[in-house]
Protein backbone atom coordinates (compact mmCIF):
# COMPACT_ATOMS: atom_id res chain seq x y z
CA UNK A 1 0.00 0.00 0.00
CA UNK A 2 2.73 2.53 1.07
CA UNK A 3 4.70 1.17 -2.42
CA UNK A 4 1.45 2.37 -4.04
CA UNK A 5 0.97 5.55 -2.50
CA UNK A 6 4.22 6.79 -3.62
CA UNK A 7 3.61 6.31 -7.22
CA UNK A 8 5.97 3.65 -7.65
CA UNK A 9 3.83 1.17 -7.53
CA UNK A 10 3.81 -1.30 -10.87
CA UNK A 11 1.27 -4.24 -10.22
CA UNK A 12 2.59 -8.23 -11.78
CA UNK A 13 1.22 -8.45 -14.49
CA UNK A 14 0.85 -12.09 -15.38
CA UNK A 15 -0.33 -14.08 -17.43
CA UNK A 16 0.13 -17.20 -15.31
CA UNK A 17 -2.15 -15.78 -12.88
CA UNK A 18 -5.87 -16.32 -12.55
CA UNK A 19 -8.09 -13.50 -13.08
CA UNK A 20 -11.21 -13.16 -10.79
CA UNK A 21 -14.92 -13.53 -12.07
CA UNK A 22 -17.22 -11.88 -9.90
CA UNK A 23 -20.85 -13.26 -11.08
CA UNK A 24 -23.99 -10.33 -10.44
CA UNK A 25 -22.27 -8.73 -7.33
CA UNK A 26 -24.49 -6.77 -5.48
CA UNK A 27 -22.64 -4.53 -3.24
CA UNK A 28 -19.70 -2.08 -4.38
CA UNK A 29 -18.38 -2.58 -1.24
CA UNK A 30 -17.59 -6.09 -1.71
CA UNK A 31 -16.22 -5.61 -5.09
CA UNK A 32 -13.66 -3.17 -3.73
CA UNK A 33 -12.98 -5.69 -0.83
CA UNK A 34 -12.14 -8.03 -2.93
CA UNK A 35 -9.61 -5.52 -4.69
CA UNK A 36 -7.79 -5.25 -1.47
CA UNK A 37 -7.86 -8.99 -1.49
CA UNK A 38 -6.34 -9.43 -4.80
CA UNK A 39 -3.69 -6.70 -4.01
CA UNK A 40 -2.62 -8.75 -0.63
CA UNK A 41 -1.98 -11.91 -2.92
CA UNK A 42 -0.44 -10.22 -6.12
CA UNK A 43 -3.56 -10.68 -8.40
CA UNK A 44 -4.38 -8.00 -10.71
CA UNK A 45 -7.28 -9.46 -13.19
CA UNK A 46 -10.90 -8.92 -11.93
CA UNK A 47 -13.77 -9.39 -14.71
CA UNK A 48 -17.08 -8.34 -13.67
CA UNK A 49 -20.61 -10.28 -14.92
CA UNK A 50 -23.52 -7.83 -14.57
CA UNK A 51 -22.46 -5.93 -11.30
CA UNK A 52 -26.03 -5.25 -9.69
CA UNK A 53 -25.65 -1.19 -9.05
CA UNK A 54 -23.47 -0.68 -12.36
CA UNK A 55 -19.75 0.38 -12.99
CA UNK A 56 -17.70 2.30 -11.97
CA UNK A 57 -19.07 2.79 -8.24
CA UNK A 58 -17.06 5.04 -6.13
CA UNK A 59 -17.91 2.97 -2.73
CA UNK A 60 -15.01 0.04 -4.74
CA UNK A 61 -12.57 2.42 -4.18
CA UNK A 62 -12.95 3.46 -1.34
CA UNK A 63 -12.86 -0.17 0.01
CA UNK A 64 -10.13 -1.40 -1.52
CA UNK A 65 -7.75 0.91 0.60
CA UNK A 66 -5.22 1.23 -1.84
CA UNK A 67 -5.45 -1.18 -4.60
CA UNK A 68 -7.26 0.52 -7.33
CA UNK A 69 -5.50 -0.74 -10.48
CA UNK A 70 -7.95 -4.52 -10.30
CA UNK A 71 -10.87 -1.60 -10.04
CA UNK A 72 -9.38 0.61 -12.74
CA UNK A 73 -8.92 -2.33 -15.15
CA UNK A 74 -12.31 -4.19 -14.73
CA UNK A 75 -13.60 -5.30 -17.31
CA UNK A 76 -17.45 -5.92 -17.66
CA UNK A 77 -19.03 -8.45 -19.33
CA UNK A 78 -23.31 -9.04 -19.46
CA UNK A 79 -22.92 -13.23 -18.74
CA UNK A 80 -20.39 -15.82 -16.99
CA UNK A 81 -20.25 -17.51 -20.81
CA UNK A 82 -18.92 -13.98 -22.18
CA UNK A 83 -16.61 -13.78 -18.92
CA UNK A 84 -14.85 -17.17 -19.26
CA UNK A 85 -15.01 -17.22 -22.80
CA UNK A 86 -10.92 -17.23 -23.51
CA UNK A 87 -10.24 -18.93 -20.62
CA UNK A 88 -9.20 -22.56 -20.44
CA UNK A 89 -9.61 -23.86 -16.99
CA UNK A 90 -12.78 -22.05 -14.42
CA UNK A 91 -12.29 -22.78 -11.28
CA UNK A 92 -15.99 -22.33 -9.66
CA UNK A 93 -15.73 -21.39 -5.46
CA UNK A 94 -19.59 -22.69 -3.85
CA UNK A 95 -21.00 -24.61 -1.74
CA UNK A 96 -21.46 -28.52 -2.69
CA UNK A 97 -24.16 -28.35 -5.62
CA UNK A 98 -25.34 -31.98 -6.55
CA UNK A 99 -26.95 -30.78 -9.36
CA UNK A 100 -23.53 -30.90 -11.49
CA UNK A 101 -21.46 -33.34 -11.94
CA UNK A 102 -18.27 -31.63 -11.53
CA UNK A 103 -15.24 -32.59 -9.79
CA UNK A 104 -15.22 -31.27 -5.57
CA UNK A 105 -11.95 -29.59 -4.95
CA UNK A 106 -10.33 -27.75 -1.79
CA UNK A 107 -9.25 -24.52 -2.40
CA UNK A 108 -5.13 -26.00 -2.02
CA UNK A 109 -5.88 -28.52 -4.56
CA UNK A 110 -7.64 -25.53 -6.76
CA UNK A 111 -4.24 -23.73 -6.17
CA UNK A 112 -2.19 -26.52 -7.10
CA UNK A 113 -3.41 -27.79 -10.07
CA UNK A 114 -4.09 -24.56 -10.80
CA UNK A 115 -0.26 -23.49 -10.75
CA UNK A 116 0.46 -26.80 -12.32
CA UNK A 117 -1.74 -25.34 -15.52
CA UNK A 118 -1.00 -22.12 -15.08
CA UNK A 119 2.65 -22.92 -16.04
CA UNK A 120 1.74 -24.69 -18.72
CA UNK A 121 0.74 -21.55 -20.41
CA UNK A 122 -3.18 -21.84 -20.14
CA UNK A 123 -5.54 -19.05 -19.09
CA UNK A 124 -7.19 -19.61 -15.42
CA UNK A 125 -10.13 -18.12 -14.20
CA UNK A 126 -11.68 -18.05 -9.93
CA UNK A 127 -15.66 -17.14 -10.46
CA UNK A 128 -17.30 -16.31 -7.22
CA UNK A 129 -21.26 -16.18 -7.26
CA UNK A 130 -23.33 -13.05 -6.12
CA UNK A 131 -23.79 -12.35 -2.35
CA UNK A 132 -26.33 -13.68 -1.27
CA UNK A 133 -27.56 -16.11 -3.61
CA UNK A 134 -24.01 -17.89 -5.12
CA UNK A 135 -23.40 -19.52 -8.25
CA UNK A 136 -26.61 -20.78 -10.09
CA UNK A 137 -26.64 -24.24 -11.30
CA UNK A 138 -26.59 -22.91 -14.89
CA UNK A 139 -23.67 -20.87 -14.43
CA UNK A 140 -21.77 -24.15 -13.35
CA UNK A 141 -21.66 -25.23 -16.88
CA UNK A 142 -18.80 -22.81 -17.17
CA UNK A 143 -16.19 -24.49 -15.07
CA UNK A 144 -14.29 -27.01 -14.88
CA UNK A 145 -13.72 -27.66 -11.02
CA UNK A 146 -15.91 -26.42 -8.01
CA UNK A 147 -14.07 -25.75 -5.27
CA UNK A 148 -15.48 -25.86 -1.80
CA UNK A 149 -14.55 -24.09 1.19
CA UNK A 150 -14.64 -25.95 4.28
CA UNK A 151 -16.90 -24.16 6.05
CA UNK A 152 -18.64 -25.17 9.21
CA UNK A 153 -22.08 -26.50 7.47
CA UNK A 154 -23.64 -24.89 10.77
CA UNK A 155 -22.81 -21.47 9.52
CA UNK A 156 -21.75 -21.90 5.85
CA UNK A 157 -22.36 -17.80 4.67
CA UNK A 158 -19.50 -16.82 3.94
CA UNK A 159 -19.15 -13.12 2.91
CA UNK A 160 -17.78 -12.66 -0.90
CA UNK A 161 -14.40 -10.93 -0.01
CA UNK A 162 -13.66 -13.67 2.27
CA UNK A 163 -14.11 -16.33 0.14
CA UNK A 164 -11.77 -14.63 -2.60
CA UNK A 165 -9.42 -14.37 0.10
CA UNK A 166 -9.13 -17.99 0.87
CA UNK A 167 -8.57 -18.78 -2.22
CA UNK A 168 -6.07 -16.21 -3.55
CA UNK A 169 -3.95 -16.96 -0.29
CA UNK A 170 -3.72 -21.19 -1.43
CA UNK A 171 -2.79 -19.64 -4.54
CA UNK A 172 -0.18 -16.89 -3.21
CA UNK A 173 1.76 -20.16 -1.27
CA UNK A 174 1.50 -21.82 -4.50
CA UNK A 175 3.29 -18.71 -6.29
CA UNK A 176 5.66 -18.26 -3.48
CA UNK A 177 6.82 -21.98 -3.65
CA UNK A 178 6.87 -22.36 -7.09
CA UNK A 179 10.19 -24.03 -8.71
CA UNK A 180 12.21 -23.21 -11.40
CA UNK A 181 11.61 -26.68 -13.17
CA UNK A 182 9.28 -26.10 -16.09
CA UNK A 183 6.10 -28.90 -16.66
CA UNK A 184 6.61 -30.73 -19.44
CA UNK A 185 3.34 -31.07 -21.06
CA UNK A 186 2.24 -34.27 -23.30
CA UNK A 187 -0.72 -32.53 -24.53
CA UNK A 188 -2.27 -29.30 -26.70
CA UNK A 189 -4.41 -26.60 -24.44
CA UNK A 190 -7.27 -27.34 -23.60
CA UNK A 191 -9.07 -24.59 -25.89
CA UNK A 192 -10.79 -21.52 -24.81
CA UNK A 193 -14.27 -21.88 -23.59
CA UNK A 194 -16.00 -19.91 -26.51
CA UNK A 195 -15.32 -22.58 -28.94
CA UNK A 196 -16.01 -25.55 -26.44
CA UNK A 197 -19.62 -23.44 -25.81
CA UNK A 198 -19.52 -23.33 -29.88
CA UNK A 199 -19.81 -27.46 -30.10
CA UNK A 200 -22.25 -27.34 -27.37
CA UNK A 201 -24.75 -25.49 -29.29
CA UNK A 202 -24.07 -26.90 -32.15
CA UNK A 203 -25.18 -30.55 -30.52
CA UNK A 204 -28.38 -29.41 -28.52
CA UNK A 205 -29.51 -27.65 -31.60
CA UNK A 206 -29.19 -30.95 -33.49
CA UNK A 207 -30.78 -32.86 -30.05
CA UNK A 208 -33.55 -29.94 -30.64
CA UNK A 209 -34.58 -31.38 -33.99
CA UNK A 210 -34.27 -34.30 -32.80
CA UNK A 211 -36.81 -34.26 -30.06
CA UNK A 212 -33.92 -35.65 -27.47
CA UNK A 213 -34.78 -32.94 -24.78
CA UNK A 214 -37.99 -34.05 -23.73
CA UNK A 215 -40.41 -32.93 -21.69
CA UNK A 216 -39.12 -29.11 -22.52
CA UNK A 217 -39.01 -29.12 -18.70
CA UNK A 218 -36.27 -30.94 -18.52
CA UNK A 219 -33.60 -29.19 -20.92
CA UNK A 220 -32.04 -26.98 -18.58
CA UNK A 221 -30.68 -30.12 -16.55
CA UNK A 222 -30.38 -32.41 -19.77
CA UNK A 223 -28.23 -29.48 -20.79
CA UNK A 224 -26.39 -28.66 -17.68
CA UNK A 225 -25.55 -32.80 -17.77
CA UNK A 226 -24.17 -32.91 -21.42
CA UNK A 227 -22.20 -30.01 -20.63
CA UNK A 228 -20.57 -30.76 -17.33
CA UNK A 229 -19.97 -33.92 -18.33
CA UNK A 230 -17.87 -32.62 -21.68
CA UNK A 231 -16.55 -29.74 -19.42
CA UNK A 232 -14.27 -32.14 -17.77
CA UNK A 233 -12.24 -33.59 -20.71
CA UNK A 234 -10.68 -30.42 -21.52
CA UNK A 235 -10.88 -30.78 -25.18
CA UNK A 236 -8.20 -29.28 -27.20
CA UNK A 237 -9.27 -26.98 -30.37
CA UNK A 238 -8.34 -29.80 -32.86
CA UNK A 239 -10.71 -32.18 -30.37
CA UNK A 240 -13.59 -30.26 -30.75
CA UNK A 241 -12.95 -29.66 -34.23
CA UNK A 242 -12.94 -33.42 -34.62
CA UNK A 243 -16.72 -33.45 -32.58
CA UNK A 244 -18.40 -31.20 -34.16
CA UNK A 245 -17.54 -33.41 -37.47
CA UNK A 246 -18.47 -35.99 -35.33
CA UNK A 247 -22.36 -34.36 -34.98
CA UNK A 248 -22.35 -33.55 -38.52
CA UNK A 249 -22.06 -37.23 -39.45
CA UNK A 250 -24.67 -38.78 -37.32
CA UNK A 251 -26.94 -36.11 -38.10
CA UNK A 252 -25.84 -36.29 -41.79
CA UNK A 253 -28.89 -36.90 -44.11
CA UNK A 254 -31.41 -36.15 -41.50
CA UNK A 255 -32.36 -32.78 -42.45
CA UNK A 256 -33.53 -34.70 -46.08
CA UNK A 257 -35.43 -36.89 -44.60
CA UNK A 258 -37.04 -33.96 -42.54
CA UNK A 259 -37.85 -32.19 -45.31
CA UNK A 260 -38.97 -34.97 -47.49
CA UNK A 261 -41.54 -35.61 -44.52
CA UNK A 262 -42.88 -32.25 -44.45
CA UNK A 263 -43.39 -31.96 -47.95
CA UNK A 264 -45.53 -35.25 -47.95
CA UNK A 265 -47.73 -34.26 -45.17
CA UNK A 266 -48.06 -30.83 -46.89
CA UNK A 267 -49.03 -32.43 -50.27
CA UNK A 268 -51.67 -34.64 -48.12
CA UNK A 269 -52.71 -31.30 -46.80
CA UNK A 270 -52.52 -32.48 -43.26
CA UNK B 1 -26.89 -19.85 9.22
CA UNK B 2 -29.75 -22.37 8.78
CA UNK B 3 -29.27 -23.90 11.54
CA UNK B 4 -29.41 -20.77 13.54
CA UNK B 5 -32.44 -19.31 12.09
CA UNK B 6 -33.99 -22.05 12.65
CA UNK B 7 -33.23 -21.82 16.91
CA UNK B 8 -31.80 -25.57 17.01
CA UNK B 9 -28.28 -23.49 16.46
CA UNK B 10 -25.71 -24.90 19.25
CA UNK B 11 -22.33 -23.81 18.79
CA UNK B 12 -20.00 -26.29 19.35
CA UNK B 13 -17.83 -25.77 22.45
CA UNK B 14 -14.27 -26.71 22.76
CA UNK B 15 -11.61 -26.03 24.86
CA UNK B 16 -9.18 -27.27 22.08
CA UNK B 17 -10.33 -24.26 19.66
CA UNK B 18 -8.09 -21.12 20.06
CA UNK B 19 -9.95 -18.08 21.38
CA UNK B 20 -9.09 -15.15 19.12
CA UNK B 21 -8.20 -11.87 21.10
CA UNK B 22 -8.61 -8.87 18.88
CA UNK B 23 -6.13 -6.03 20.33
CA UNK B 24 -7.59 -2.62 20.31
CA UNK B 25 -10.02 -3.22 17.25
CA UNK B 26 -11.60 0.44 16.32
CA UNK B 27 -14.60 -0.64 14.23
CA UNK B 28 -17.44 -2.56 15.24
CA UNK B 29 -17.75 -3.57 11.67
CA UNK B 30 -14.69 -5.00 12.06
CA UNK B 31 -15.63 -6.92 14.67
CA UNK B 32 -18.99 -8.20 13.28
CA UNK B 33 -17.18 -9.20 10.21
CA UNK B 34 -14.41 -11.14 12.67
CA UNK B 35 -17.61 -12.76 14.72
CA UNK B 36 -19.03 -14.13 10.69
CA UNK B 37 -15.56 -15.61 9.78
CA UNK B 38 -15.40 -17.25 13.41
CA UNK B 39 -18.57 -18.50 12.54
CA UNK B 40 -17.69 -20.12 9.30
CA UNK B 41 -14.63 -21.90 10.62
CA UNK B 42 -16.03 -23.10 14.05
CA UNK B 43 -14.38 -20.77 16.57
CA UNK B 44 -16.69 -19.36 19.61
CA UNK B 45 -14.67 -17.57 21.82
CA UNK B 46 -13.85 -14.15 21.24
CA UNK B 47 -12.36 -11.39 23.41
CA UNK B 48 -11.72 -7.93 23.04
CA UNK B 49 -9.03 -5.77 24.59
CA UNK B 50 -10.02 -2.27 25.09
CA UNK B 51 -12.54 -1.90 21.91
CA UNK B 52 -12.04 2.22 20.53
CA UNK B 53 -15.68 2.51 20.67
CA UNK B 54 -16.71 0.89 24.04
CA UNK B 55 -18.26 -2.48 23.70
CA UNK B 56 -21.22 -3.38 23.01
CA UNK B 57 -21.74 -1.98 19.32
CA UNK B 58 -25.08 -2.53 17.49
CA UNK B 59 -23.21 -2.65 14.29
CA UNK B 60 -21.04 -5.66 14.87
CA UNK B 61 -24.26 -7.28 15.21
CA UNK B 62 -25.17 -6.33 11.60
CA UNK B 63 -21.90 -7.35 10.36
CA UNK B 64 -21.89 -10.77 12.00
CA UNK B 65 -24.98 -11.70 9.53
CA UNK B 66 -25.94 -14.12 12.22
CA UNK B 67 -22.93 -15.32 13.56
CA UNK B 68 -24.17 -13.71 16.89
CA UNK B 69 -22.12 -16.48 19.89
CA UNK B 70 -18.97 -15.05 19.56
CA UNK B 71 -20.52 -11.45 20.04
CA UNK B 72 -22.97 -12.56 22.89
CA UNK B 73 -20.24 -14.14 24.61
CA UNK B 74 -17.12 -11.63 23.43
CA UNK B 75 -15.32 -10.34 26.97
CA UNK B 76 -13.71 -7.06 27.07
CA UNK B 77 -10.46 -6.82 29.16
CA UNK B 78 -8.36 -3.58 29.23
CA UNK B 79 -4.82 -5.01 27.89
CA UNK B 80 -3.68 -7.78 26.48
CA UNK B 81 -1.83 -9.43 29.29
CA UNK B 82 -5.31 -10.00 30.93
CA UNK B 83 -7.09 -10.94 27.94
CA UNK B 84 -3.76 -13.11 27.70
CA UNK B 85 -3.70 -14.33 31.25
CA UNK B 86 -5.52 -17.88 31.12
CA UNK B 87 -3.92 -19.15 28.13
CA UNK B 88 -0.46 -21.14 27.58
CA UNK B 89 0.07 -20.78 23.96
CA UNK B 90 -0.57 -16.96 22.07
CA UNK B 91 0.06 -16.60 18.24
CA UNK B 92 -0.02 -13.04 17.64
CA UNK B 93 -0.54 -12.24 13.64
CA UNK B 94 1.03 -9.34 12.56
CA UNK B 95 4.10 -8.69 9.93
CA UNK B 96 7.37 -9.72 10.53
CA UNK B 97 8.88 -7.83 13.64
CA UNK B 98 12.74 -7.35 14.00
CA UNK B 99 12.46 -6.14 17.33
CA UNK B 100 11.08 -9.15 18.91
CA UNK B 101 13.12 -12.52 18.63
CA UNK B 102 10.39 -14.55 18.29
CA UNK B 103 9.68 -17.89 15.57
CA UNK B 104 8.20 -16.34 12.95
CA UNK B 105 5.73 -19.13 11.60
CA UNK B 106 3.27 -19.12 8.61
CA UNK B 107 -0.54 -19.96 9.50
CA UNK B 108 -0.24 -23.34 8.63
CA UNK B 109 2.76 -23.83 10.81
CA UNK B 110 0.52 -21.67 13.25
CA UNK B 111 -2.66 -24.35 13.07
CA UNK B 112 -0.54 -27.56 12.80
CA UNK B 113 1.28 -26.85 15.86
CA UNK B 114 -1.71 -25.13 17.69
CA UNK B 115 -3.52 -28.24 17.09
CA UNK B 116 -0.86 -30.65 18.38
CA UNK B 117 -0.91 -28.25 21.37
CA UNK B 118 -4.50 -27.85 22.03
CA UNK B 119 -4.82 -31.73 21.73
CA UNK B 120 -2.53 -32.30 24.44
CA UNK B 121 -4.99 -30.08 26.62
CA UNK B 122 -2.92 -26.43 25.98
CA UNK B 123 -5.59 -23.10 26.08
CA UNK B 124 -4.35 -21.61 22.83
CA UNK B 125 -5.11 -18.09 21.59
CA UNK B 126 -4.74 -16.14 18.06
CA UNK B 127 -4.17 -12.24 19.12
CA UNK B 128 -4.37 -9.58 16.18
CA UNK B 129 -3.83 -6.01 16.32
CA UNK B 130 -5.79 -2.89 15.63
CA UNK B 131 -6.70 -2.25 12.00
CA UNK B 132 -4.27 0.78 11.08
CA UNK B 133 -1.27 -0.05 13.91
CA UNK B 134 -1.21 -3.79 13.83
CA UNK B 135 0.50 -4.85 16.97
CA UNK B 136 3.05 -2.91 19.27
CA UNK B 137 5.83 -4.49 19.62
CA UNK B 138 5.39 -4.39 23.48
CA UNK B 139 2.30 -6.46 22.89
CA UNK B 140 3.81 -9.24 21.67
CA UNK B 141 6.12 -9.92 24.61
CA UNK B 142 2.47 -11.87 25.55
CA UNK B 143 2.68 -14.05 22.15
CA UNK B 144 4.88 -16.87 21.76
CA UNK B 145 4.80 -16.92 17.95
CA UNK B 146 5.00 -14.45 15.37
CA UNK B 147 2.42 -15.62 12.05
CA UNK B 148 3.28 -13.96 8.83
CA UNK B 149 0.35 -14.34 6.45
CA UNK B 150 2.10 -14.19 3.07
CA UNK B 151 1.11 -11.14 1.53
CA UNK B 152 2.44 -9.11 -1.57
CA UNK B 153 5.09 -7.34 0.23
CA UNK B 154 3.92 -4.75 -2.65
CA UNK B 155 0.39 -4.41 -0.81
CA UNK B 156 0.92 -5.53 2.47
CA UNK B 157 -2.33 -3.77 4.31
CA UNK B 158 -4.51 -6.61 5.22
CA UNK B 159 -7.85 -5.91 6.87
CA UNK B 160 -8.18 -7.32 9.99
CA UNK B 161 -11.21 -10.04 9.36
CA UNK B 162 -9.14 -11.19 6.48
CA UNK B 163 -6.50 -11.40 8.57
CA UNK B 164 -8.25 -13.85 11.16
CA UNK B 165 -10.32 -15.60 8.16
CA UNK B 166 -6.18 -16.82 6.92
CA UNK B 167 -5.70 -18.33 10.22
CA UNK B 168 -9.04 -19.60 11.05
CA UNK B 169 -9.15 -21.02 7.92
CA UNK B 170 -5.93 -22.95 8.54
CA UNK B 171 -7.62 -24.31 11.38
CA UNK B 172 -10.31 -25.71 10.21
CA UNK B 173 -8.07 -27.94 7.79
CA UNK B 174 -6.34 -29.29 11.08
CA UNK B 175 -9.46 -29.72 13.08
CA UNK B 176 -11.15 -31.42 9.88
CA UNK B 177 -8.05 -33.16 9.34
CA UNK B 178 -8.82 -34.81 13.17
CA UNK B 179 -9.53 -38.22 12.80
CA UNK B 180 -13.09 -38.42 11.37
CA UNK B 181 -13.49 -35.26 9.74
CA UNK B 182 -14.62 -36.31 6.16
CA UNK B 183 -14.83 -34.06 3.26
CA UNK B 184 -17.89 -35.53 0.93
CA UNK B 185 -17.36 -35.93 -2.74
CA UNK B 186 -19.89 -34.65 -5.08
CA UNK B 187 -19.25 -37.08 -8.49
CA UNK B 188 -20.54 -40.55 -8.59
CA UNK B 189 -17.40 -42.92 -9.58
CA UNK B 190 -16.35 -43.21 -12.86
CA UNK B 191 -17.92 -46.33 -14.75
CA UNK B 192 -16.34 -48.85 -15.50
CA UNK B 193 -14.43 -49.29 -19.15
CA UNK B 194 -16.65 -52.03 -20.48
CA UNK B 195 -19.83 -49.40 -20.66
CA UNK B 196 -17.29 -46.71 -21.44
CA UNK B 197 -16.30 -49.21 -24.97
CA UNK B 198 -19.99 -49.81 -25.54
CA UNK B 199 -20.34 -46.52 -26.17
CA UNK B 200 -17.60 -46.09 -28.00
CA UNK B 201 -18.46 -48.93 -30.78
CA UNK B 202 -22.15 -47.42 -30.51
CA UNK B 203 -20.63 -43.96 -31.71
CA UNK B 204 -18.12 -45.85 -33.77
CA UNK B 205 -20.62 -48.16 -35.42
CA UNK B 206 -22.91 -45.26 -36.65
CA UNK B 207 -19.68 -42.83 -37.45
CA UNK B 208 -19.28 -46.07 -39.64
CA UNK B 209 -22.82 -45.84 -41.49
CA UNK B 210 -21.87 -42.20 -42.11
CA UNK B 211 -18.31 -42.39 -43.93
CA UNK B 212 -17.17 -40.76 -40.79
CA UNK B 213 -14.09 -42.54 -41.08
CA UNK B 214 -12.47 -41.45 -44.49
CA UNK B 215 -9.70 -42.77 -45.67
CA UNK B 216 -10.18 -45.96 -43.92
CA UNK B 217 -6.11 -46.13 -43.16
CA UNK B 218 -6.90 -43.49 -40.75
CA UNK B 219 -9.63 -44.68 -38.77
CA UNK B 220 -7.57 -46.32 -36.28
CA UNK B 221 -5.99 -42.96 -35.54
CA UNK B 222 -9.43 -41.15 -35.43
CA UNK B 223 -10.66 -43.92 -33.22
CA UNK B 224 -8.10 -43.35 -30.49
CA UNK B 225 -8.38 -39.87 -30.55
CA UNK B 226 -12.51 -39.92 -30.15
CA UNK B 227 -11.75 -42.43 -27.12
CA UNK B 228 -9.29 -40.76 -25.65
CA UNK B 229 -10.53 -37.08 -25.34
CA UNK B 230 -13.89 -38.59 -23.82
CA UNK B 231 -11.89 -40.91 -21.57
CA UNK B 232 -10.40 -38.33 -19.88
CA UNK B 233 -14.26 -36.89 -19.00
CA UNK B 234 -13.99 -40.41 -16.69
CA UNK B 235 -17.83 -40.57 -17.25
CA UNK B 236 -20.32 -42.05 -14.91
CA UNK B 237 -22.55 -44.89 -15.89
CA UNK B 238 -25.43 -42.50 -15.97
CA UNK B 239 -23.74 -40.07 -17.77
CA UNK B 240 -22.60 -42.87 -20.76
CA UNK B 241 -26.73 -43.83 -21.08
CA UNK B 242 -26.98 -40.55 -21.43
CA UNK B 243 -24.14 -40.29 -24.25
CA UNK B 244 -25.91 -43.51 -26.10
CA UNK B 245 -28.90 -41.59 -26.36
CA UNK B 246 -27.54 -38.33 -27.69
CA UNK B 247 -26.11 -40.79 -30.22
CA UNK B 248 -29.44 -42.23 -31.21
CA UNK B 249 -31.09 -39.01 -31.43
CA UNK B 250 -28.71 -37.48 -33.93
CA UNK B 251 -28.83 -41.11 -36.48
CA UNK B 252 -32.65 -40.82 -35.89
CA UNK B 253 -34.19 -40.64 -39.23
CA UNK B 254 -30.98 -41.44 -40.79
CA UNK B 255 -31.74 -45.29 -41.62
CA UNK B 256 -35.14 -43.94 -42.70
CA UNK B 257 -33.30 -42.03 -45.52
CA UNK B 258 -30.64 -44.51 -46.57
CA UNK B 259 -33.25 -47.19 -46.90
CA UNK B 260 -35.07 -44.65 -48.94
CA UNK B 261 -32.06 -43.74 -51.27
CA UNK B 262 -31.09 -46.94 -51.96
CA UNK B 263 -34.80 -48.11 -53.02
CA UNK B 264 -34.19 -44.78 -55.41
CA UNK B 265 -31.16 -46.36 -56.35
CA UNK B 266 -32.55 -49.72 -57.34
CA UNK B 267 -35.29 -48.68 -58.86
CA UNK B 268 -33.92 -46.68 -60.97
CA UNK B 269 -31.26 -49.43 -61.94
CA UNK B 270 -28.31 -48.36 -60.73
Amino acid sequence: MDARASGFYKPHMSENLPCIILDRPQLAENIGAVARVMGNFGLTELRLVAPRDGWPQEKAWTMAAGAQWPLDGAMVYATVEEATADLQVVYATTARNREVNLPVITPRECASDGMGKAREGLKTGLLFGAERTGLETHDLIHAHYIVTIPVDPRFSSLNLAQAVNIVAYEWRLQIMDAPGAEFTKNQDPPAEMKHLVGLYEHLEAELDVSGFFFPEAKRPSMVRNLRSSLNRASLTEQEIRTWRGVVTALTKGRGRVLARLAKEKAEKGE
